[in-house]
């Protein structure tokens, strides 16, 4: 068993997530912004690789008091629980998500781990060890499921929404297309990594619905299970 | 002056043109296929970059015979002129933009091109020298409307995208979704080359429409001129 996943991205026109420096742009707008607060309110956890928070250095907070209230009148922390992909443990303990506002964290580190550093983040964190050199998503959602996450968000990289693309574990996305070009061969994207090959299996949605919000498009599809891939 | 420049491109939900090996994937569905071939036969001219032939060999003939026949009831050739950047003439003579249907070619090189690949070349099409080592597209797009080009279709691939939507040549930009995720940090994007900086100027776009097609979406965008960029 593993929590129901859904992807929440924002790309450039030309499917940029960020541009070259990997730093981020503001490619929605406040209607988004809205949307975003809403649906991060709405889940158990967030996720995103290290990558993500070495670059932007998000918090992962929930924005809205209302929203916070609300969730803290249905018994739950005021942010969810905040998790982050980080094999290594190279996290700064002074990183955002660690540090600004409260609630539970998580960092998913691998075997490879240096002890010491590993020692480091138990002292400010849940850590957990799931795989031997990059952190086994598969296995580690299990245990998010054991904790009592049932819906489970992910907000980037690139690298690591590849890795959850690739191996099945995502259920739906919301994706909004910003109005502009970012450009660029090194820019990150939505789904870097390795890649499909020409023979694939790509995956495969089904578009639930296209709205214009802001000055761009939200879509928001639904994943085929990759046994339906074609 | 220069022709009026619209870009039609088909990517996958996560911004990719093709796969890493540079393959072309089918993104689209039919209902796509027939929108962007009275697309090709309105426009008297069809343009894409030396890498979209080495990698796809494209014909760019417009398909139908109905609008074939309604071109030459218009005067027009059956097909649009047909374009490809190609600074150093890679191209093979027999690829497929020279070789199938009838109809104006030209081949857009730069300066620095070998004089006898350029003998070879002026066999088989136009051949236009514009720029010292790279194509100068401002310079070719004002060749091409003393040609009488007024409507410019522009096809890919990125590299080429890049350039012209870095130098402000596109004046509006139809994209097709596709329901899928082809990943890879290497794969072709709608705008690779260089990229814009965090600091920009990005370029920005208004949204025409956003409708569903097939099993993706079909967005339209109209580029604003490069002096409103923000």
């Amino acid at each position: 068993m593993r929590p129901h996943v859904t992807v929440n991205i924002a790309m450039s026109a030309d499917g940029k997530i960020s541009t070259k420096e990997r730093r981020q742009v503001k490619i929605s707008g406040n209607a988004d912004f809205v949307r975003v607060d809403q649906l991060k309110a709405g889940c158990d956890a967030i996720m995103v690789g290290i990558g993500t928070v070495m670059a932007d250095d998000p918090s992962l907070t929930v924005k809205s008091e209302v929203l916070q209230r609300a969730r803290v009148s249905r018994g739950q922390d005021e942010n969810p629980i905040r998790v982050v992909i980080d094999s290594r443990g190279r996290i700064p303990v002074n990183a955002a998500v660690l540090c600004r506002g409260p609630g539970e964290r998580v960092i998913c580190c691998a075997e490879i781990i240096d002890p010491e550093v590993l020692q480091s983040l138990e002292s400010c964190a849940t850590v957990i060890i799931a795989g031997k050199e990059e952190v086994d998503l598969d296995g580690l959602l299990c245990q998010l499921y054991v904790m009592g996450v049932r819906n489970l968000m992910v907000e980037g990289g690139g690298t690591l929404l590849w890795s959850m693309f690739r191996m099945g574990l995502v259920d739906e996305m919301f994706q909004y297309i910003g109005n502009m070009v970012i450009g660029g061969s090194k820019s990150p994207t939505p789904a870097d990594g390795e890649g499909f090959c020409l023979t694939g299996p790509f995956v495969k949605m089904d578009l639930v619905e296209c709205v214009p919000i802001d000055e761009g498009v939200l879509l928001h599809w639904r994943m085929r299970p990759p046994c339906q891939v074609a």
